[in-house]
């Protein structure tokens, strides 16, 4: 079998929600799995000297008309959080904490934030929104809760933001394909071409 | 006949490069002309708060895999010219000077200094770079040089480029077609859509 892509992302990146609705069918036409890796993209903004697309004046504008273009075209729901962006700790710390035991449900969770956060527009910074939509997916409540400040799954984010930044991650979504990076859903298209063709 | 695609880039930019070699075929399948609008992109990045991708840490890297990787897939030549990026003043203003009087030749023109400047990786920032050009595909070297220093010519690039800033145009390339904008080579695949459908 060969190796899973490995899909980052960050929780508030709205390109990252529409890469999330798009890499699993992408990768399924072509045998492989996908291994989804939440981030926190603040670490990658300091390094680099960027900061989130929203700050910037005029490329900020475009951004979100392209955003919703691209979800228009894709046929998706979109709508913009309130006070976005917002921090997405909680989330990406109960993505992690459930892929150790249920790695299915981990993906199924991860789509149940994208869903509430840009498919429905609400809010989920806070521990306890992100536990609402935890339980509405069958997830134990108090045990999602107690989870999202354990110390090792806070850990766990921290390494793979860490690790992330070393390959070369700044932005999200964020693709490798056997090695080979692709920043942003734009380029699903060549991710595509690389699992048929093995590279060019 | 449908109105002309709006292309705007820099001549030191490499996407506007891959996006020069695309632009009039796509629009050529829809029966379109394309007006090609060399602007400096100087003056976006200070509107924007952005800086030449190859300035930043990790981004720039990727760009320039990016860059090469999109060149291979589209089997065009690409070198990188020393001491990148230069200042392209004076092939734009050649490019609007032809333009006055020869649209087609004025396009052959930027084809060349693209050509030159990321096709063999050659220099092209100097009036002297650029009117060897431009005396290589039969235009009067003389004639060039002093057009270039034209205040007519100089004036008619800054309001080419400030019209693009109002226009909300904050990098290369960047297309409007009916007034859509698009921003980047990797979205000509958006772009054609547009133009297949008249937008969604």
């Amino acid at each position: 079998m060969a190796e899973p892509i490995d899909f980052y992302f960050d929780f508030a990146s709205p390109y990252g929600y529409l890469g999330s609705l798009q890499i699993d069918a992408v990768a399924e036409r072509h045998g492989r799995e996908v291994m989804w890796r939440p981030i926190m993209l603040g670490a990658m903004f300091k390094a680099v000297g960027t900061a989130p697309l929203g700050q910037y004046p005029i490329k900020g504008d475009y951004s979100a008309r392209d955003i919703a273009r691209e979800a228009r075209r894709l046929g998706v729901p979109l709508a913009h959080p309130p006070g976005f962006p917002h921090g997405t700790l909680a989330a990406a710390r109960g993505f992690y904490w459930l892929m150790k035991s249920d790695p299915a449900k981990a993906k199924e969770l991860a789509n149940a934030f994208y869903a509430v956060y840009f498919g429905e527009g609400r809010d989920v910074s806070g521990a306890e929104d992100t536990a609402d939509i935890a339980a509405a997916i069958g997830i134990d409540r108090d045990e999602y809760l107690a989870a999202i400040q354990d110390p090792a799954i806070k850990d766990q984010l921290k390494a793979e933001t860490n690790t992330a930044l070393e390959r070369g991650v700044f932005g999200s979504p964020f693709f490798f394909v056997d090695g080979e990076p692709f920043w942003g859903s734009d380029h699903l298209m060549q991710v595509e071409r690389w699992l048929e063709t093995g590279g060019w």
